[in-house]
């Protein structure tokens, strides 16, 4: 999918909201358990329920890799389901991969043309020969992770190189100067919205993935004070907020509200930018 | 397995090889595409022709993945195949993952007890809480990049902090203040080898995967002239060296025969160490 049939998407939609599908068995409604695959019988009920107020899904690969072989085959009906019955909704691999070339590529090849996903996520510890070979795919996004939204960011992602720039920023500066760049968008946690502004400063027009808004405590109007841009330039993601509003049998409308409920904060905050 | 067995392991067959299997159907034998399974016929080959020169065996997950459900059961049945005929062998899910606490808990959960590897390899970028959950597992193994083999190390990996301290070497020194530190290994590429002596002052009885031997070009003497400890302490990863030798009908005795001179040379090392 193009950046500008992304855009197009959220203009219509007037949302752009990411559900995270993170699907847990020990989380979903017991009733589900009875079938043939609770994971993307779950999965299928959620997107029913809420594709017409986000614009992306976002499984989260550890989840299903957990599962093994059971789990693979529901990631991949999933996908299958989305690529079949929204093909305007952007989908994203959430696989944080990493790794030497040869070895990148067939992770590439493996999220973006066996499962067709739309995107996936990159760890960038390992430099460009380990993130270039994702950005080679025509019309695919490499999301590479910068300023993540967990505590253990301070570790290493705000340590100052040179007593100058700090970590993130040097990811994202040198990844602009990769090959195919254009293709790359990055991981920014809303917990840490008041980076922002800096941020902005040197990916003006990026996409920006924000996770960390509601279950982790980011706020959804900080976020985009500093992080909007003229083309949106954001995709705020929300995993159990969304998809664990209810455990009942009642969860998918549950889950409905919830993404209305911030599909409908992002409207007004559309209409005022 | 216990650090102390792999050591065992290691005095016992004079050597500290580990062979990866990084099996990618255009590389294997053309004869075996008949097969069932291919890739887990070549895996039982390699292991059975290999097993009495290596100590451990390191499947790439991205080769997996990117068949698919076909690839994950590859991988599955490999696994269960070290675990079942050869248990004292240490295996390595060379899987470079990392995320928030509660997702890297659930790549844990499937490496360790799904699969039953007894490491992973994972990354640091998203520090303390990313890394955590894979330490509390007993007698498991969590192996933290480090110091990569690939030329992207120097994007990041070698910048230094504050002007001071290199990132890898911030991460070998933060990592050791996290709760079960001591279930810690490291990646540490062997292409870098003169690295080695100020990596020892830091961690000086850990044990290091190094990769990077043989098709990356690092030299083996060199790695382990500053690299190894009292007890060892080195893996020396090696994978399309062995397992494409040869890509005809003799795959499995060429793959021995380049088992057997490393560990020969291993063997010279340990008898002079």
């Amino acid at each position: 999918m193009t950046t500008e049939n992304l855009i197009t998407q959220i203009r219509q939609k007037k949302s752009f909201l990411c559900i995270g599908l993170d699907v847990d068995l020990n989380k979903i409604p017991n009733h589900l358990l009875a079938e043939e695959d609770p994971i993307f019988s779950f999965n299928k009920a959620i997107i029913e329920a809420t594709n017409h107020l986000a614009v992306a899904y976002k499984p989260n690969i550890a989840f299903y890799e957990a599962y093994g072989l059971k789990g693979w085959k529901s990631l991949q009906k999933t996908i299958d389901y989305l690529n079949t019955n929204h093909p305007k909704i952007f989908t994203i691999a959430d696989a944080k991969r990493g790794d030497i070339g040869n070895t990148s590529k067939m992770y590439a090849k493996a999220f973006f043309d066996d499962l067709g996903f739309d995107s996936v996520t990159v760890a960038p510890y390992m430099g460009k020969d380990s993130v270039e070979p994702f950005l080679q795919f025509k019309d695919k996004h490499t999301i590479l992770l910068a300023l993540t939204s967990n505590e253990g960011a301070f570790d290493f992602q705000t340590q100052k190189i040179s007593g100058d720039t700090e970590v993130y920023k040097q990811v994202l500066k040198t990844s602009k100067t990769w090959k195919y760049s254009e293709n790359l968008m990055y991981v920014v946690g809303a917990t840490k919205a008041e980076y922002l502004k800096e941020i902005r400063e040197i990916i003006s027009d990026s996409f920006l993935l924000v996770p960390g808004v509601g279950a982790q405590g980011g706020s959804l109007n900080e976020v985009c004070k500093y992080g909007m841009t003229d083309s949106i330039g954001l995709l705020i993601n929300s995993s159990r907020g969304i998809i664990y509003a209810s455990q009942n049998k009642d969860f998918a409308s549950a889950a409905e509200n919830a993404a209305r409920e911030l599909q409908q904060q992002m409207q007004k905050i559309l209409e005022n930018h």
